[in-house]
Parts: structure tokens; C-alpha cells; sequence
């Protein structure tokens, strides 16, 4: 991937102006955000520091400011996408979507639901749909237009921001501070599992990704249980997909487990996204031969 | 697969020489085991009554007698192996996991291992290779030679009892008394996960196995998070490495949850194996947008 | 507990004129969301179907009766209780949560945080406080007092609701639909935990009761790790909190594990609340020596 | 409690002599495996590192001399007990238990048990009985007595060693290397669960103390989720049961999650027992408002 900007160290440095022309655009239509987040706050040695700013200026703004702001979002496979009158951001991400290629009951349903929506409340849906799939999408306009009106500015309000976020990473790498790491115990035994093999591949940028996993390394976990240092950190570090596979069945039959000729728990995926790159993910295995959890921890 | 026994109940209900010729091979050159069993427990319904009636009479012998059933294995990758000199069943298992295809390095630490641990023990090393890589066996071998004698007693009969099972099941098809159920709760709000998109699919006889997965359905949790029935049974319930693939992004996407753009938590595999296709397997999942766990239920 | 109607069937039979009288004050000073209820929906045959009924009512309710609902509210700790000119309901309520026993300092923090919230909402602060400590009743108002007003009337509609609720059930005793259930897993061994020793005791009706528990009941798991029914069912399931204590050591202890003299899990608590006894709560556990977890389950 | 000597590390420092007149007994009358523990790793400077030096010596011992060992143990609830005839220690340990107060049925059952084992195995059944009730001996002796040989003679070496674990923490109070510390990670939000009240409660010696419970201390959880240091440390770190109780319900309330009135999750208690007090313990949990669990971690 190719980036405007270096890093995102020199993204937050920008003078005024040329951060308002840069940054402006991922708050759609609203560069006075971005212009009050320089005022107050840069520079910026982060893209999350950037988002923090920006978010903070939308989140204390005024209600009409707020609805100002969700009003300038285009409709979901409205009239501006069939007249290619979108932004060149929203145009993108609508047809990763799908939503450029629906059928007309699925454009009918849309009109219907956009019709509904903008009537009952005064501003548009909003969903960041970079990622989603139309039923998704539609599953979840289906429901929120039913909702209460507080509720869905609130919603609305939380998905700009997420659409923001995804259009900012698009402008400069991550800060060098985030790291992938891992621990993993048994809980048979009450110990850390030591020597257990572990692999990680990268699935692509999206969950969808259809391209082939990348292999990023084969580990194996210390005495303690975990990897020597991180298994990502830094610039390697990207956003997407990944999956550990962590073979759960060799540990256990090395450790003197007997278990069946087909464990019921051999090789153990393990598939997460990393959304801000910036940040630290701690992703461990509590595993016994019968049942295991994961989570995000710190 | 074909089997040379249409069901595992014609299996079980064949007369004393005939379940003798049959099944005798399954513990190792000791059709004494099989002939014991028949006496005392004949007919039998299914490959695991076969299972237990064998292993009763094993785990009920005299000392001699199961010091005698170790002493029938031959030594991994040893000299009958190399003489062609082993039984069709164990030539073929130890095939299978590599062991007809050794470095000279790895060969001569097969051979010192043996040599220590049956000057010590009195009886050879058994480990049901049939699933295990060269990896597993060469680590679990040195860590077993250091064990107590009563200890490696005990595991090297249990595992030929794990061998004498993945023996039995070639011999016929299971019982169609197995299954497979799911269940999904979601865990940050209490309740079950209804409306969640599942995916099952077979990736093989082993763990290892290099096939293209197959699709076996595509189903969706019912208002309690379950499915409307098995996802698999009587004969369509294979032995074999199984995944689930839960739809957990979708499912917390529509219901609300602003996740980032980049879910934690999206497409969740949980890949298990079946050894007993006779049995009940419920594998569960539970789930938040950030934590799930999964175990063998019942 | 003594009622004035002595089932919530009779309850939710009465002709309109009683039913609001009985049920409106349920809702502060609203008895038209009772009316209306009524209207569309009696005769109901449980507490759950009168607050479902309720509910729908408000939710569906213009934004200006949802306003005027939420105004009828008094502060909490505010003038009208220091002038006694509370319903007997809020009196109740807000001496239950130590707020008619406030410190100086504590006066004018909520004073403040009252006139704050008031004056940039137009509506009151509203929390169910009725099991809740100052502590987390002033914690709530600080971070609620900066939340945009479409999030907290959504948050006070969501109260006011809990508010229901909870004076609701203190008019008849629940139908008697709900049970409580439990299952044990031993995911050490992947199979149900049989034969382990179960104590139920009731801790009373809030978490912070100081009464003494009162013992319910001694039970065993059977083969398949579940009680032979439910633990409590019908009019003998009441709300409240309730805790298990599982004999987790006796049962690894008796199954063969050799854990350590004083074993890392023994008497394994679970402490949980019913809220709604019409309801099913399956409360399992999940265990080895060294690892548990639990969940709401169904 | 008083030891005869005043830190791990001077018993550990003893002379050869004095340290077989000291730590000899702990193995019941086999006063060799001090003298060559101390012959073979002198000086020692943790209960752990004694533990471990003995338990070397008996698992490398010929099969004779651990034969032997095994029968300088006494029947349960045998003669020798009636006769007064009992090593102080087994005395103690026996009384402890339960088994000077049998009815006549449960002596009659011991004696039958006891001799049906001797001579099946040819050694005395050995159970660590320091915390275990009438019960769980019963419980475990009935299941062993129907062990292979191998099996009991590696089951009863693992019960001498926790006997001997148990009469030699009674020496010394353990080295100051011990630890306990807590992480709690909130699942339903994907992050450390920050400003949660927690309590440390020390429950007494064993598990079925029925002392009153020693409050320890308050604690809140930092940023991380984690305590600012260990709970418990050094010399205040004792062996025994402790319990944590967590304010979950609390937690949550405050950070907005609109509970029911009486939350399903509120104060959770973890209860856990600390064998060896020269360990670090890492007890966390993982909760959402509806499930949580916990496990030894590192």
C-alpha cells in the first residue's frame, strides 16, 4: 500500500492549512473539524491521536452542528450514487459494498428504507459499510428505523466516526507503537504451555479478503508460556486480518495426555482483525485437550 | 471408504471364528483378546460395545497376560520394519507417519531409544502413530523413556487400546447413533444468539490431510441459538476434522454492537475432530464481540 | 413477601379502571402508558407480558410523550424529597439507595450535577437506584452528565423502564413459568461431571442483603453432568440472588487427579441474580482443576 | 503458627545431620532420601527446592527401594491407629481427617477396603488426607482398588510426595518469593476492566476452615485492569484459601451498561487455594455482565 504521507508522524505535523486540505475529507463534507482539531491540539504524533482530536471536536459540538454534519452524508445506493455525484471516499466505499451492483429489488428496498429513514428522523442513514456485506447492511437498516431517534444520532454519530477513522489510515502508516502479542496456558495442568508450536499467517486486509494467506512465522512458546517478543510490532505491523494456528494436539500428546486417535482439538485457529495498528493486541489460548477460549487482552 | 462389513451390528453379531478372524487383528498377533470378549459379551450393536468389551477384557488379564499383548509390538521404525517383517496394520500406520522415510540421524536416535527404553521396561514403546508426525513421536518418546514402569505400563496399554479402536473402525461403518449439535450464546447481552450464520465443512480423515475441505451446509441458529436439529447424523456423521465457521461480526454488526471498521471478531472457526462417530458431539460457542470459548459438551 | 393481588394472571385480568389503578403508578405519574397498554393488549398472563405491554406503549410513544414522561420524574436527592413531596414509590426508592442520608458535600454534588444535567438535557437524571450504592449512583451522574441528549434519553427511557420493572413485581408474585437449571462440564476430561456435590442457598432479595443465606438445597449431578430437574421451578423460584457452591476438589480428588494438598480450586462459588423468576435461567459451570468459567445460559 | 525453624533458608543450610533429623520424617520412616538429597544438592534456599531434591531421590530410587517405601506407610484407619502405634505425623494426619471417628459400618468398610488392596498390590493404599473428608477417601479408595498395579504404584509415589509437601511446609515458613497478583479484562467491551473495587478475604488453612475470613485489603483495578503491585507478597503471602470479590455489577453500572434491576453478575466471588507459597499466583478474570471465568494463570 502506498501512502500520501510518510507517516503519520508528518501527517500530525502539517501547518494548518495543508492539514485541513489532507485531513479535512475523512469527516465527509465538514473540513471545519479538522480545522478546530488543529487549533486545539497539533501537532499529532499518531493517527490515533488525530482521531482522538477530531472525535473530541465532533463529540462537544453543538446538536446542530452534529446534524449539520450527519447531513452531509449521501444516502445508501440513493440518487447520488446513480448520478456519480458522491464523493470520491463514499463513491469507493459504496461499491466495495456491493452496493453499485444491486438488484432492483434490493434498489427498491433501499429507496424505500432511505425514504423512511430521512422522513422519520432528518438525516441519513450512516453505516460504514467499507467492510460489510449487503446483508449486513440491510439487516441493519431494517432494525435502526425502528429506533428512537436519540438512539440513531448517537449511532449515526459512532459510524462517522468509524468511517473517518477507516478513511484516515488510508492517508499515512501507523505510528510504529503497536505490537501483536501472545501467552498461552493450559488449563489441564495449570501451567503455561511451553513448546507449543504456534503459526501465523496474514488473511489480507479485510475479513473477505479472498487472496492467499501470507505466512508470517512459525513460533513456539517459551517457559512462560509465551513468544520471546512480539510476533508483530512496528511497521510489519498492519492492519487486517490475521490467524494464529496454534497445534493444541501435538502439545498435549508430547505432554503425555492420551488422548484419542483423532483428538477432538489438534490444530486450534485463531482469527482476529486489528483495526488500529497503532495499539497493542494482546491475543492468548487458555486451552485444555476439550475446550479452549481466546480474547482481547492488554 | 469401503468397509468389508456393511454395518458395525453385522460386525458385532458374527459367530465366535468368524468375529475371532475379524476382529482378533485388532489388538495386535492376541486373538485371545477378541475370543474372550465374544464369550462373554456377544452380540454387540456397535463398534464402540465392540471397543469396550475388548478393552474390558484387557484391563481385567492377569499382569503376564498384558506384559505378554505389549511384547506383540514391534519396535518403531526397528528392525522388522525394516525387514518387512511387520503385520499389514502396523505396516501401514507406521507408513503413515513417516517412519518408513528417516534420516540417518533420526533412525540411529529411533534405534537408541528403543534399545534404552526396552532394556528397561521390558516391553517395547507403543504410541498410536497413525495421526502423529516424527515430531510427536520423537518427543514423546524421549520424555516416556524417563517414566516409572508402572506409569509406562499403564500408557503403553492405553495406547494400544487407542490402536486397537483405529483399527476397529476400518472394519466397518459406526452405529448411526451418533450426532452433532451447536449452540451460540452471546455473552454480552445474556441471551442466546439468534439469527447467527454458520458454516460446516469436512477437511478430512486427519488433521494433517492435504484435501480440499467439503461444504456440508449452511445453517442458521434458531430464536435459542440452536440449530433445528443435528447438523450431522447416523450415517452422514463421519469420524474426521470438522470447522464450524461462525458468522460473528454479522451477527453483532445487525444487532448493534459499533464495532471498528475492522472487527475482532468475524468469521470464528472452530475446527475439531470426531473419534467417535458413534457418540454425541455438541460443540458449543460462546461469544461476545471481543472474548469467545468452545468445549467438547454433551 | 406479602402482595396485594395474589397472582400476576388476576392481576393482569383486572377490567381497565383497576388495572390502572393497580399498574399506572408503575410508570411516575403516567397512568395514560397503562391505559393505553390495557387498551391493546389485556387480558396478560404475567408480570412479563404487563412490562413487554407497558414498554411498547412508551417506545412507541411521540418524542414529546416520552419528554413529558421523563420530566414527571423528581431529582434524585433533590428538593422534592428534602420537602417530603415524593410518591411514596421514589420515597421508598431513593431511601433504599442511602440518598436520604447524604453528607454535606454529598448535597451539593448532587445538587450541581442536578441543576448541570436539568439545565443542558430539559429532562431529570434518572437512575433505578433502588439496589444501587451512592457510590455508583454519584459515578453514574458524573459520566452521564457529558453524553450527548439523544444517548440519555435514550439511557433515562431505558431507566425508567428498570424503574418499571422493579415496582411492578412488587405488586403479585410472578407466574410460575421460570426455573433455574444447572450443568456441569469437566473440560479436563471433556465429558459431563457426574456425581458432584451441589448447594444452592438464597442471599436475599439484593446483593448487598446482610440477612444470612438460607440453605435451599443439596443436589448431585447425574451421568450427564445435569440435575434430575430444576433446582427451583414455579412459585418457589423468586428473585434475588442466589449462589451454588460446587464440591470441584472432592470431585477431581475422587476421579483421580492428584492435585496438591490444598488444591487450587475446591468449594467453587457461583453467585448470580434473578431478576425476572418468570423466566429460565440456566447458570452451568465449566471446569477443571485449574480453570473455570460460567455464563447465562438457555 | 510457630515453625521450629525460622526461614526455609536456614533449614536449608542445615548440616548434613541435623538436616536428616529434621527433614527426614517427612518421608515416612525412610530417612535415606534426606541423606541423599542433601549428599546430591546442598544447600537449599526454598521449601520448593527441598520439595524438589527429595522428590528427585525418590523417582530415581530403584523400584525396590520405592516398594519399600511405599510399605513404611500405615493402613488408613488401621490397626497400627487403634494401637496408638502411628508416627506423630500420621497421627495428625489421620485425626485430621476424620478417621479416629468412624461409626462401625465405615471401619468395617476401611478394613475390608485395606485388605482387598495389600493384597492386590502388595502395598499399604496411600492417600494425602490432610484436607480431605471421610468421603472423598472413601470415594477414592473404592475407584483405586480396582487400578492395574502400575497405575497405584505411580498414584501412591504422587500421594507420598504431597504428604511430604504438606509436613515439610509445617517446618519452615516458606522462602519470601511468592506472589499474588490479579488482572481483571472486561469482555464485553474488549478492554481492561479499569476502576473495579475488589476484596481479598484469607479464608483459613484449608478449605473446610471454619474460621471467620480475614479481610486483607481493598484494592481497585489501574488502567490496565491490573492491581498497582502484588495483592500479597513475601512473608504475608501464607498458604491456604483466599477469596477475591469482585464488584462487577458496580463496574458496569457505572460505565453504563443498563443492567437489569437485580443483575444477573454483581459481587463475584473467586475462591482459590494456595498450595506452595513460594509460587507467584496470577488469579484474573474475564467478565462481561452475563458470563465470566477465571483460571491460574502466570
Amino acid at each position: 500500500m502506498t501512502y500520501k504521507y510518510p507517516s503519520a508522524a508528518e501527517l500530525g505535523a502539517l501547518a494548518a492549512s495543508d492539514f485541513v486540505a489532507a485531513v479535512g475529507p475523512v469527516y465527509e463534507k465538514s473540513p471545519w473539524i479538522a480545522e478546530r482539531a488543529h487549533a486545539k491540539a497539533a501537532p499529532f504524533d499518531s493517527l490515533t491521536a488525530i482521531d482522538d482530536a477530531l472525535w473530541s471536536v465532533v463529540s462537544t459540538a453543538s446538536e446542530d452542528e452534529q446534524l449539520a454534519l450527519l447531513r452531509e452524508h449521501p444516502d445508501l445506493a440513493g440518487k447520488a450514487a446513480l448520478a456519480g455525484d458522491l464523493t470520491a471516499e463514499s463513491t469507493d466505499e459504496q461499491q466495495r459494498a456491493g452496493l453499485s451492483a444491486l438488484s432492483p429489488t434490493e434498489m427498491a428496498e433501499f429507496t424505500a428504507l432511505n425514504g423512511a429513514y430521512t422522513t422519520k428522523f432528518g438525516f441519513p442513514f450512516i453505516l460504514a459499510v467499507r467492510n460489510a456485506s449487503k446483508r449486513i447492511i440491510l439487516g441493519s437498516f431494517r432494525r435502526r428505523v425502528g429506533n428512537a431517534r436519540g438512539v440513531e444520532m448517537a449511532e449515526c454519530l459512532a459510524q462517522v466516526r468509524k468511517i473517518a477513522w477507516m478513511r484516515l489510515r488510508l492517508l499515512a502508516p501507523p505510528a510504529p507503537t503497536g505490537k501483536l502479542t501472545c501467552h498461552v496456558l493450559d488449563t489441564a495442568h495449570g501451567c503455561p504451555a511451553a513448546g507449543l508450536p504456534i503459526t501465523l499467517r496474514y488473511l489480507g486486509g479485510t475479513a473477505s479478503a479472498s487472496a492467499e494467506p501470507v505466512l508470517i512465522g512459525h513460533f513456539m512458546t517459551n517457559s512462560d508460556g509465551r513468544l520471546d517478543g512480539p510476533a508483530l510490532s512496528g511497521s510489519a505491523f498492519e492492519e487486517g486480518v490475521y490467524e494464529w494456528v496454534f497445534a493444541v494436539g501435538e502439545y498435549f500428546a508430547v505432554r503425555g495426555t492420551t488422548a484419542s486417535g483423532t483428538p477432538f482439538l489438534d490444530q486450534v485457529p485463531l482469527r482476529f482483525g486489528i483495526d488500529n495498528a497503532e495499539k497493542h493486541y494482546h491475543v492468548p489460548l487458555l486451552c485444555s485437550p476439550w475446550a479452549y477460549s481466546t480474547y482481547r487482552g492488554s
